[in-house]
């Protein structure tokens, strides 16, 4: 038998954590069937914004808001209150080394590699900062010849 | 009066944490006026794996080791033996939360949306986990219409 | 469509770690549309200090719990006994290290620049201590002749 | 009897944090009687940045780096390949929190003021971040009509 | 007077760290008088992997979770929809380094013979990880020639 | 070309955390080009007790280090003397959390399933404890059907 | 207007951390108008000891507990059973290192003057250690010839 | 055979920490055989203060320094220098929580009966702070009529 | 007026962390006026292995918990669920380091002498491990000729 | 072939954190082939407390330096000014939480049954405190009648 399609869903437990409306937005979701790809076409941003958004890590204009809302049947008024709080209270999703193993991978790479990134990125662009607010990324999927799947993830930020 | 070109350094207050020879082959490099660009095209790797490799968070073939010694003017046999160090003790470059606020500006896009890259990463690929080992990286220079450069960091890891 | 105007609120996550009138005020405010600058200028304080105030971290006198309770429609004998708390139990609002980004700028400061400032310091003003609670302060906008805003913090501490 | 004017000299037990020229920078200012004042006028930057320069936080130009060298009697070469390592790595001057009481009201402030100067800086420009990095900051000595010290710091970061 | 069989129970105080349905699948289980053994048996998985859907550790198939629902008489349709949540937040059952005697031996293993195993499988199979998610696991109870017994764990990871 | 045999080398970075002749130790193995295997051969011991041994985690008989020895061209008095100090003091070898990636990995299968072993590991021995102390390991290694390569790991403690 | 005088209240924020009768007590004592100073000399111990009391941090006499029911208006048969838990769990009213600027002022005393404070007690009474238990304390204020407040205090622990 | 006077003396695992003239001040005490209270009497300050000033927690005025130059028969212009830095780095003499006994019995007062020292301040003094730097201490000893010792300290800070 | 007897109570702060039977049995205990010696003699168990039943850290078998039902007058069938919840999860009483005072002195002899402790039981028992739950203990008070009391403690484990 | 008997040795990893004169002590032990329990005999104290000596966390009288240089064939002289270096700076031994298993079940003893041994305490001698400074405790070895090994442990502390 085959799965039916999968949607991330939040952990019961995570939910202290976050602004109260995360639950409601995330059983939404589920219950509309929709991926963070199918609001990203419909909000015309990138998906890692859009689940930003959902841990409240991210603020969405009002006319996101609004078509946000018809695409999850939340009211409108109400999500644009919710999502609208104009200043998020950022990283504070989940706790620092993380615990959950795909995130885990990505702060290793900054462990492992995070002195060889400021060599090169120094090199290519003198003494300076790269801005992760000033920020946007992307994930994409490949599948090589293989037929092996690779993550890709691209990072862009103001210098 | 113009600046002279910049190379990467090692600074003087991380040595300890790092293998022996690690110092050699920054000072070597300087020397020889030498980027890391320049070396990644000569090994025909990315930059930020030579860059690596110059912190010891990774390793190089004997045959890059021999392209490498000629380059940095090193003795061949010396430096194969010190690179080809064939397990290298990862992970211990620097503190973690990093200090140094270039690292830490990637250490905190992991923070802020961690669980926004596992939401999408899930629906993408479904529950799994993306390597940071069967991994490469690269990071290029992009100059806006403004004039504004942006990092652009491309992480790419098995699924 | 223009945005609404913004004001600063109480993250849910944040409220259990704060005093529990907080919320309250929180939600007075915004309900009147009034920024910090407003509440500043009528009860003739610095906006950090209205701010702090909101958090809990510092206090207001009854006179000045009177004018606030005007101004956000309040119970004003309600809101005196709630602000007057006398002594205010400090230092509470946000982990340390700050995991918000906009205040982890300011602890990088402190980490990066620490030992410069006692060193300037203690040259104009000999073996001592700058006081943090006879203390005032105040941030200020600037733009500069390009567009580009700048934010001016001035601190200000007893000797 | 009156003190002798005094000079900010480097601890012996923080020397092993530091990169290794920092030491000789604090005998020769000591040596030749000069303060952070003296010095900032002379290269025409802040007493802060001088001083940072001095705990290895930030670069110098080849051009400072030759008037730093005549002031405090250095070999100029070799000050300027050490001030001039081009990309500093910062933030490891100290322990965070803070254990210096000087530096640790500096944290306390942010402890304490954190969110509120994100609510007010928030409130002023929006959704956004002040820069840690582009950044200048002051110290001047203020005597109020008691007769009273006061320390200002000014910081101005671009938003 | 014989002891009853024992049945591995949610201790209360780690309820909040877990999704809210795991309660109700160890109060069935026990109600039923089935040991993760006879479940394992059930569903044709190892003991351990039936523990860690428990523990909200790992996902089920909408096929398992049938399964399981018919064992442990709860609403299938219920059941799969918690158990097939389908990307879990793993990592988070219980703090590191651990306190419960039995599992801190487990970390005991790894604090005194990481670096072995690491030298040992580096030299089997050359510079690469373990995965510790394409893993499996068992447990298996034997009794020695004097009656003493010895818990046995075998981890099976792909390189 | 073919590269060279590798054998598992001791980091610089790491030797002061360990007894002084763990150096001379991984040196004299390269040098002979032995693999733990070829002395777990010859010593009738584990290959992970046998680079325990290595990393000072455990001690060896009189008999063992003289045939250890023989096999490194080592002074059998002074290795007696070195590895039979005879009660180790273990638990230094590394950090904890791991930051080495693979040995990461391992303290990750504790965080994940920790509570999942001891559900089992109770219902089928009662309450009680494995030793890590009596206590022994391998590693094995299997390559699938389709050329996979798996790391096998076995630990077997006393009740 | 004169501000009204003021009484020690218990923040909201705290009340978890504390047995739940002390939240009785504050607001009984603030709307008895009652100081610590007050109730200490109704009970005949030291204002520290009555604070501490309030704080769950030390027990009452049956015979005290009467007396403090008397003066708050409370059930005195209920009070002595919540006062007279007869052994208290002492150390969890706050964090350490404290966050609140004034405690942190004590533990900074401690971490300055740890050493001085041992090298000066040791010098007068031998090897040994003063009690933390049988000990006393007391807090008086002292203004000088200027007017300017200085806080006492005065701690007397047996050898 | 009664033993003889007892000097404090400096552990020589402390060192590192420390200034590193501390350790030639300690041996010159010990070899003239002079208490801190001899020391305090000679330079009219408070025995702490002395001490303090041996753990390099504060600083003389260059007459003190050459009192006790005299005193330890030790150059008087190098100890000028020495003892004159003028801005001493304070706080790093040893670790927090005090792994220390005698040490530790001062911390857990300020665990213990924080809160209890703020309310009652407070109550007292107002809203305000306690300093840690204008500030004097003493310790007296005290024998009562059972022939028990007991430490008296005393603090004084500016409010 | 002679005080009452005291029994131990639970700590209303402490109650989160502890299996939620732990409250009524001690209550119980208290309304029975029963010690733990009272309890230890009735069930044939140490006190300490008595008190660690109340705080959820080992188990009793359905013989003890029917007599400990009857003692207490609690529903036997309901407490031998409770109790004999067979495998606890230990561990989870208190913060390490204990911040209660009488527990942290416990704590200070492991710090202070966990060392000489090994060396001697390694030259008495050779190399191995003492079992910390093969063990067990019990407290004893003895008055010494001077009317002094000093606690005994005895610990046995299983080498 | 029988082992030869063995002696407690310091690890070189430890040197660093312990008084200097610490290894000499060590080394003469075991050149002169004496347990802990020769010394103990020979000193009339206790095992634990010569250990401690050794391990700097105690103190010697000038008599038993005499003895012990005798029994060493050291300097008399010497080791009285080493040993009874009068206020030990305690506490410094090892790591918290420890990290050698050995030492780590003793903590866990206090971390599993601490609050147990304060409730049974305080039922025995009422609030207070037991003293690890009076202190005094030692370690027998206990085989029982099927041949297995206890360790017994002693510790007696003044109330």
């Amino acid at each position: 038998m085959a799965e039916p399609p999968q949607f991330a869903s939040l952990d019961d437990s995570i939910v202290g954590r976050l602004p109260s409306h995360v639950q409601q937005l995330f059983a939404a979701k589920t219950a509309k069937g929709l991926t963070f790809a199918d609001l990203a076409t419909a909000l015309g941003r990138s998906e890692v914004a859009v689940a930003a958004l959902f841990y409240g890590q991210t603020t969405a204009t009002t006319a996101d808001a609004a078509t946000l809302a018809g695409l999850l049947d939340l009211d409108a008024h109400t999500l644009q209150a919710q999502l609208a709080a104009p200043f998020p209270d950022r990283g504070r999703a989940g706790p620092m080394p993380p615990v959950e193993p795909l995130i885990y991978r990505l702060y290793e790479i900054v462990q492992n590699y995070g002195y060889a990134y400021k060599a090169v990125i120094n090199e290519k662009f003198g003494d300076g900062i790269m801005s992760a607010i000033a920020f946007s990324t992307g994930v994409t999927k490949e599948v090589d010849a293989d037929g092996v799947a690779w993550v890709n993830i691209q990072l862009r930020g103001k210098w």
